[in-house]
């Protein structure tokens, strides 16, 4: 039994968290916490998990989470991981952070960004990105993971297996995505209003949201040499769910999925290439539980993975370029999800335990 | 062509005037301000008028409003217009309020119910409440309009026939209210965020809402005895409109359309009686210009009025009681196009003018 | 291990059951069926459980059902229930319908509210009504479980303490509903289109809605006498969950909580009172693991059991009368939820497996 | 004045037909009909146009039309405008067509996108394309016109300066087009209903959309070479508005608003190529009432668009490549305000009566 502790707890993350631990045989939730006026049960701030657990949320206090925890997770905006994270680590804790506080290895990148000094850039060498797909292994024995964003991590699993293979020209990919409200946290912003989001759809940060890094810093390892993607970010009018639409200009000297050239043109041709371009994410994604590669022709929506922990890929191979759709639940497999996914690699949990 | 100020104008109710008047051919948007942080086009604040009004938006300048203005409305949080009303007036304005500070005869009830105290309760016995259903001839020569809340206007339009007419059991009104979201104006708190409204629904403030004491007030009057409703307000998760479900026991002595006891049971029976209490209804309000009566068996929905200054209003006589379903849009009949609507009376221009 | 059949498997509900039954570690899908056009992986009807569950949907084939399941959940639309359910029974299956084909103990109700013959009439008494917190007892035992309606759970589970222990005039029950879109089904008509629905809110069958007479069955056998409650029912522009504001007239001679008349006015009686009759209503359901009661002046919103199988339940004691505020997921206790509920108690299963 | 009439009017575009035309000074609203069982009041079929207008509207009689009408509006679904068009023209009739069957110039095209004949491909050539920015001269006196899908005309309108001017890569336009669900008219389908659209996102037709090629042959006109541009068109969670975001490669031989290379890479060069992309902008559609081009760093959102005729455009010059966001309102510039703008420059109104 693992002892876990949640630091901002109140947030949507936080809340996500309580709810997959609640049902988590092998973990138990001994300390919650959250920058919060007064103590209360957590029952009270959601009424939901009310008569389900009788923790009271209270500010967070290092020494008795220090005392009561074997694992914490860190569900706060970011700059306030920097502060806490070390004194966990000092005492021996094991992290995983949901901020973006240690996702960048590039301490000068963080601060281009975020606008902000990087305080412990000294670990960032030390965490581990938590995306169970690609950094599994460090993940197990890791002290430090950093949770993927949410975009990123849609993103990369759409994009890794036709950068890894060469596939994609990396000069020309971009990403078109929209995201459901929850992912901006609960923030109290006039922007963020219902009578604003509803009925509204609109982009934002356009080419400047400092996820893109975070993406590009990952394409970028798997290709090889150094991406710079184009990314738009849209806030739809809901509550959770990522879908992202992604535009690839095929490698010149590699065709796509082997196929000689004189194949192309030709219907059956055609056919015979998106087979390949899916059959090689199948390969590629063969033993991961959640990751899921669609069938020619069906691609996937945001009610496909809302409130599960799955990633669903559909391609659509255009000849000279390739789409590339993925959706993914922001607070689960782009949060709460992964992180949990994370918790059960280091701990040696079945990695789907309360996922599923 | 009358010379139009509104103050409070980047609130909802300021955001409808605005795109009423650009189309009012008799009124001329003279000034334009509200409680901001700098001057700036009212473009700006609401892109959909770009290009169509070039008046900024500043802090209100009450001397520059005296001097270009004839009639003022102001859309702002009650109290806010105690303070202006009264400058506005002794320079002889007319002013047109839509907050709640004028529409409570009795200054205790207000303060009650408002938690303040009423600074300008020498002027409540002159003020008009701006139902012109009710009060058209007043309204005419009023120079201070309480412009009627959104759910009283609903209410009141509802249950007015009823009562005048001393069908209605006083003691056994209840109002199940339930309003879009605008409905709260453009609030920060947290209960407000998209991520909070969408996909939920609830009550509040059950039956000690502030707009209970306004339709008291006003349906004693029409039945001549006290009158205090049962009032419980709900927030839909859409946002405009309100539609307000009514349960109406009958006058014990007075049967319902005056029709014979006798005739009760039989299907016939029934049938007349309904069409007697919508007939009834049909004749209460057959020159009324924004209210409409439905056939038997019809009811409004929010989607009937929304975008539009009618109150349309469904009837179903159940025998012992009423049931009255009535849908406005809270922002047009419920604040806004009301506001106009009583701009017109007051100025002499046709009472639809730039509402249909 | 329990082997479950589900038919109906397409609908909302049916989605429900299988989402609940993958995680249930007792029970074994053993045969999914529905009206369909030909057999597919239950996977691609959902894509959601993709990669999740091997079973491929089919119309149902009784005798296959018979020879590999237990029990059977039947998620079909009413009629259809009463031509399958014989079938099984006669089988020796234990049998849980979601349908209304044996709720009502009266078969002319059924008649006259359904407009239909029914034709398995004989079985109506034997047939349990699956509201635990009032027949777990029987259930335990049943045969064939009449799984209750999702307005009338909200709107019993809300009323049955006073009206059990006489604290209510039985001739003045009203009860506004409001319920989420998917209470309707999957039906393919106009008025349940996106456009028609989005941004809209609107009563319907207002007074003569077909779970009117399963609630007035239900409330009148633990009143002892008759009672006809007035119900209107809404559409809410959202998925799940519905909300009940019931408004009640206290019995004349049965002082609420039984707090003496000389009490009430004062303040502090009126305290006491409110804290009397929650009192009394968390006795009397203080060992349902999900009914939940609120604090004074605490109401649910849907956003509270939405996704859950509990019943929250508010109370406003406002002296003569009290108004109740209950919420549920219309698709967990409101139907899947409670189905499985059921079917725990009929096979022994701790009652929360699988629903927490 | 000019007698009008609707054949169609049921659908969602002549819901918005008959709401502008009701406020305009120079159209008489003279027949409305629709594909119905039985002849009702349009004030039953809207009840919000309840009280404002007498007509009532049955199958449409062609005679009786042309009898009545001087310009005919035709908001049918493709196909049905074949077949009633060319009945009207040869009475003389003007006819603006909002479905797509005069739109595209090459039959066979048509053919390969809807599946079917093309009957009357004589009066292709006759036709003219209802965009008032490019093809006003000729609208003016046209008899027949083929009013833009809503797609087409928000990326027309984003897209000709550039192409016009010969800026853009012609092999590399891409665009990512969002739709709330009006923009598929009222289609009894499962995936149109609330529960499957309400918090879902999804693409659909991806990259083989009938709009494309109307895209495509208008842009390949202005570039005065053959365009094939990508086309991902996705769903909204909303009744009305699309918004449109578009990337673009800078064709290599010419540098985007004529910037010397060597001033690019500068913050201060970047923020002048950007303004003088938007200066090329602001000058291609000076003289447009319904064209808004945004400010740098500014992108519209749907909400600024809903409920008017305009088209907002922001820019984003990237160097190497534009990202260009257009918004319209898909039932207003993307059909039915379109319509009326075209009537009105056929007519000789000022092109904005009843449109603002």
């Amino acid at each position: 039994m693992v002892n876990v502790g949640i630091i901002g707890a109140t947030g949507y993350a936080g809340e996500e968290l309580i709810g997959i631990l609640l049902k988590h045989p092998g973990a138990r939730l001994a300390d919650i916490s959250a920058k919060i006026d007064q103590p209360r049960p957590i029952g009270k701030f959601f009424p939901k998990f009310a008569g389900r657990i009788d923790l009271v949320c209270a500010e967070p206090d290092i020494k008795k989470i220090n005392n009561t925890c074997d694992l914490v997770f860190l569900a706060l905006p970011h700059t306030v991981s920097l502060r806490i994270a070390p004194k966990l680590l000092s005492a021996g804790k094991r992290v995983i952070d949901l901020s973006a506080d240690y996702r960048l290895k590039d301490a000068k990148v963080y601060e281009k960004f975020y606008q902000l000094k990087h305080t412990d850039s000294g670990r960032l060498s030390e965490a581990v990105y938590g995306l169970p797909e690609i950094y599994r292994a460090k993940i197990k024995s890791a002290r430090l993971v950093a949770n993927p964003g949410c975009y990123p991590t849609a993103g990369i699993l759409a994009l890794s297996p036709l950068l890894a293979l060469g596939l994609a020209e990396t000069g020309a990919v971009i990403i078109d995505a929209k995201s459901g409200v929850t992912g901006a946290g609960r923030k109290l912003a006039e922007g963020f209003l219902f009578s604003e989001i509803n009925e509204d759809f609109r982009a934002y940060k356009v080419n400047f949201h400092q996820h893109a890094p975070e993406i590009d810093q990952e394409l970028s390892k798997l290709a090889g040499k150094k991406i710079k993607v184009t990314f738009v970010p849209h806030l739809l009018p809901l509550s959770r769910g990522i879908l992202e639409t992604i535009y690839v200009k095929r490698a010149q000297s590699a065709p796509f999925g082997g196929v000689p050239r004189q194949a192309r043109g030709s219907a059956r041709g055609k056919q015979r290439k998106a087979q390949n371009l899916i059959k090689l994410y199948k390969r590629f994604y063969q033993k991961e539980p959640f990751v899921r590669i669609r069938e020619e022709g069906d691609f996937p929506r945001i009610k496909d993975v809302a409130g599960t922990n799955f990633c669903d890929i559909g391609i659509k191979d255009c000849g000279d370029s390739v789409i590339i759709i993925a959706a993914i639940d922001n607070l689960l497999k782009g949060a709460a999800g992964q992180a949990v996914q994370n918790m059960n690699i280091m701990c040696g949990f079945p990695e789907e335990t309360a996922l599923l």
